[in-house]
């Protein structure tokens, strides 16, 4: 199978290209060149697959890498990901997210509608749901209160525009997902990193935290990639799917487990430059309409993750540290 | 009352203005200049109603008209409104529709925070909807199948998050609406047309008609914008309402009135030309929550509108005709 994977050099995309090679599929791999990176890392393992530039705000780009490839699936993973940078950089958040997702489209659309096409969607795309209506189904209404939730619900207008016009695009609304290779602005990792800092020696004793009551719907990134392509598989066009993990956790809860797992001996303290500005007390998602459609089922449990996430900041940290 | 209203030149706008005046409200009425509107007469009547030239593509003339009118309520009209247009412009589409209702949020936000917001959106955002889920309610997915449609529900979207940071915005959804003054692209002021001119003696005795089978929600625009009134009355921040008739028509049913009111003796002729790409054989809307929220029902029967339709164009054909 000849898959694009855009934002190949991110977070979960770097999941899902492993994913991917696992099944033999045939990859391009794009993303921004090295240095134009939030926080992914430079250098790309040497592991058979091709790389290509791509910044898909760019609309020729896009059409130039669709028409290059050939793709049969295109998994659209690029875009800003992290809510609070993506307040503080709106009308760039709308650009990428919605503006490259409907350049792709376009792309695809041109010569390329056998294509399967996926956008990458978010659960931030709810907003705040009243707890009564939890966990949130795919038939809830959109009410962004971001504006990272702002450009993913365009994103995937545009994508029901492709798909009426054709094209077999199917969105999927992640939830909260973490594991190894995070950035650490999101909170696992940033408990994690500070944990393997205190572990080495290299700070004081203290974890510091922000919101630790909120409740959310934590899947490892490595279940929400085989998730991405079971919507592929499941999905008829202008489907939508959650990805959830079918539980919830405290934050609270979450770094108690993540303090059990180091050896550390640590101090919470909260920090309120860590408090998000809309965050919703508890938020988790209905699962099932993927589980029906495809037979999609989590594989990792959360000890199971953040024991993952901790080593591999283990080996980070070691990895900077001055010797 | 100090009340902006952008597109105030527009079909629905002309009327808004009329129904404002009627109730005393103090008017600021923006459109673009007279020489860049599409189809709206060039010439404003002279009512006593402050005009000022807008282009809401332009964030700050945005942010100027705000900061001159210190409004205590916008009504948000300025957008493309013909869905076939829009769909050969759709960039320019989701510039202006999408683009300028974030431009108008933006300005309120800054300064006018308890400024009430309404967004004219259309019921186009369902998209093509099962028969068993007619009449559709507000609850119901977004499902755009046209660029106007996407640019109307990334304009929600941009409400939804200024909603999220204190603005008293609400969202409109009408469903068709028609009246004296509308652009002969849209269905029964075509028919209207053909007819007045037949009748003048103008045109051959043949009505040139698309799809006489589709089944539509038709609204009186002078009910509608009173139904916008009714939105800003009783809705919450983030409220969306649909705006209908509460009865259907079909289109054929629609001409045969339209037929029965004039003189003219006609033919009717299929034209392939005025078929759309994407219709759907029957639409339309349940208007329970704005009923409930506010008493809004709407006045004009059809027969009523149709005859003030044909009126109206029999006044344009006599203006326009050779002497």
């Amino acid at each position: 199978m000849r898959t694009l994977i855009t934002g190949a050099a991110g977070f979960a995309g770097r999941h899902l290209v492993a994913a991917l090679r696992g099944q033999g599929h045939d990859i391009v791999a794009a993303d921004l060149a090295a240095d134009e990176r939030p926080s992914a890392p430079s250098v790309e393992a040497d592991d058979g697959v091709e790389r290509v530039v791509l910044d898909v705000t760019d609309e020729q780009a896009c059409w130039d890498v669709v028409h290059d490839a050939r793709p049969e699936l295109v998994l659209h993973l690029a875009g800003m990901a992290h809510v609070g940078q993506a307040e503080a950089a709106a009308e760039r958040c709308l650009a990428v997210n919605a503006g490259g997702t409907r350049n792709m489209l376009a792309a695809c659309l041109d010569g390329h509608a056998n294509t399967r096409f996926l956008l990458v969607s978010s659960a931030e795309v709810y907003g705040r749901v009243q707890a009564a209506q939890l966990p949130v189904s795919e038939q809830h209404p959109l009410r962004p209160g971001t504006a990272y939730a702002v450009s993913k619900a365009c994103a995937e207008m545009h994508v029901h525009h492709a798909a009426a016009r054709g094209l077999h695009a199917v969105v999927a609304r992640a939830f909260n997902h973490i594991g190894p290779g995070q950035d650490p602005a999101f909170v696992a990792a940033a408990f994690a990193r500070q944990l393997a800092q205190i572990e080495a020696g290299l700070a004081e004793p203290v974890v510091r935290v922000g919101n630790l009551d909120a409740v959310r719907d934590f899947s490892d990134v490595r279940d929400t990639v085989v998730g991405y392509l079971a919507c592929l598989d499941a999905g008829q066009p202008g489907d939508v799917f959650n990805i959830t993990s079918g539980a919830t956790v405290r934050i609270a809860d979450l770094l108690d487990t993540l303090v059990k797992l180091s050896s550390a001996d640590v101090r919470v303290e909260q920090d309120p430059e860590r408090m998000r500005a809309v965050d919703v007390p508890i938020f988790h998602g209905d699962g099932a309409k993927l589980a029906q459609a495809s037979g999609f089922a989590p594989r990792f449990d959360l000890e199971r993750t953040l024991g993952a996430v901790l080593e591999d900041w283990r080996g980070r940290v070691a990895a900077q540290a001055p010797r």
